[in-house]
């Protein structure tokens, strides 16, 4: 597994594969491996030629209040996961290779990074848009791989590779969830152990708002309601936003129609974490 | 000469000549081509193997109050003109092609670009930023040449190639000017007799500041007067901003040091036009 800290060393090997006629698949990650990366470099190992991934705990996507501080960080044990996995590359540029002078020329995402999570966390977006530009300039992959996890983040930037004509195809991966439902997150190692079983209401919640659109519920406010009810029985919960949306652009419905994106954020304790659950035509 | 009027098509053009081993040179306007642009052409001729001009009047970098709608058009002249140059390629994008989910996602310049004309031209470098690095995607240039005139705006383009990491070099090449002194610009276009005569007054303000400075003058407030002092002798003109500022990136001088970027603003009548001279080390 090759480790590489400079762009241009980046974009060497990179160009030297694409001469080749040899296909980059790429996981751009803030490091704190778990099973949602890898099954993310799995499915890049088992569609690309090369599977590159980056680690880099981007400071402009956590705002002033944020815990940029406190984000976990474990580089040997995620090389190590990496290695295991046969990773080819690994990307990893310090905050002076990625941001040479300063964050000043960014990229700005509008009103779909101003939504959902960016009504809380102002500027988010705009640092994950401009961060990952940068990554797509040093990498110059053919396929990006991204958790639904971050559902938010996966529209900007398919919406950025498609506004700015960006040559990478963007992949959406399916959620990984602890045997209770609660999504694998790096931030539920912030959870004690009460809070932990408690942050399953989350899901708990999204599978309730999806059982009732399933039994024919179209009215969004009714079944926000009910999901906000079953996360009020939950005493460590309290919740940022339980939204029902579009999930091509993220528009609010006033009638809910299939596909619809059920999203949350919740706090549980300290600890800000968010789900989501794309009910499809058919699904179940 | 082919002319190019989807991304797609650009793109594909563009990554048959990289597969080729061929360089490509690229010249983006904005049509009402003059000697400055015609130039630019000559020199990416001389030094590519293939010679990509685009035409886009750019909506994002015109103010609300600005010249957009009036703003000098004429196609026919202008693919006459570069056909005449035995330009490879004009990429012709219409509105919806550039922006075709309006300008949601935009690159922002930051401090750099508020300055300066930014002062006066809120979100102007952005918009130029934004629809530059959108051209940068579908034409893939090896090299891309702009004219020192809008010197700020290569200082802004510049910074954006270097901070994302794109994979291009800037060229800058020097001020056409007619007989008088006054810079070629298509918005020389607006002026009126008497005007077109008082526009002299800018390259004249200039080339006294140089003139003082290459006599030792080196307080920057002192030669500003100075210049003022010219334009001020000129009734048809009202300045806007005169500036001495570092050529690298913009900052201002408490003592003047070379080289140096002498610039300005100023409105002759309705039509706002600007102009700079860079003064050299051993120059004259």
């Amino acid at each position: 597994m090759q480790t590489i800290k400079i762009i241009k060393k980046m974009r060497a090997f990179s160009n030297k594969l694409r001469s080749e006629g040899r296909t980059i698949g790429f996981v751009p990650t803030m490091g704190a491996l778990h099973e949602g990366h890898l099954s993310l470099v799995r499915r890049s190992k088992s569609e690309n030629d090369v599977t590159v991934v980056s680690i880099f705990i981007n400071p402009t996507q956590f705002g002033p209040e944020e815990d940029f501080e406190q984000y976990p960080r474990n580089m040997e044990s995620d090389l190590g996961k990496l290695s295991g996995l046969s990773t080819d590359a690994v990307f990893i540029p310090d905050d002076t290779e990625m941001y040479p002078e300063g964050p000043a020329v960014s990229v700005h995402t509008g009103h779909i990074g101003e939504i959902l999570c960016g009504a809380s966390r102002p500027g988010h977006f705009d640092g994950v848009a401009t961060v990952v530009a940068r990554l797509f300039n040093a990498v110059m992959p053919n396929r990006t791989y991204f958790g639904q996890k971050d559902y938010q983040q996966t529209v900007v930037i398919k919406k950025m590779v498609r506004e700015q004509g960006l040559d990478a195809e963007i992949i959406v991966c399916p959620i990984i969830r602890e045997p209770d439902g609660l999504a694998i997150s790096s931030r539920n190692a912030y959870l004690n152990t009460g809070e932990r079983k408690a942050a399953a209401v989350l899901h708990k919640a999204l599978k309730h708002g999806e059982d009732l659109m399933k039994k024919g519920a179209d009215d969004p406010s009714q079944v926000i309601k009910e999901m906000e009810k079953v996360i009020g029985s939950e005493p460590l919960a309290e919740p940022e936003y339980v939204e029902i949306v579009s999930p091509e652009d993220l528009s609010s419905m006033i009638k809910i129609s299939i596909p619809a994106c059920l999203c949350l954020a919740v706090k549980i304790g300290t600890t800000r974490l968010i789900d989501n659950v794309i009910v499809q035509k058919n699904a179940g």
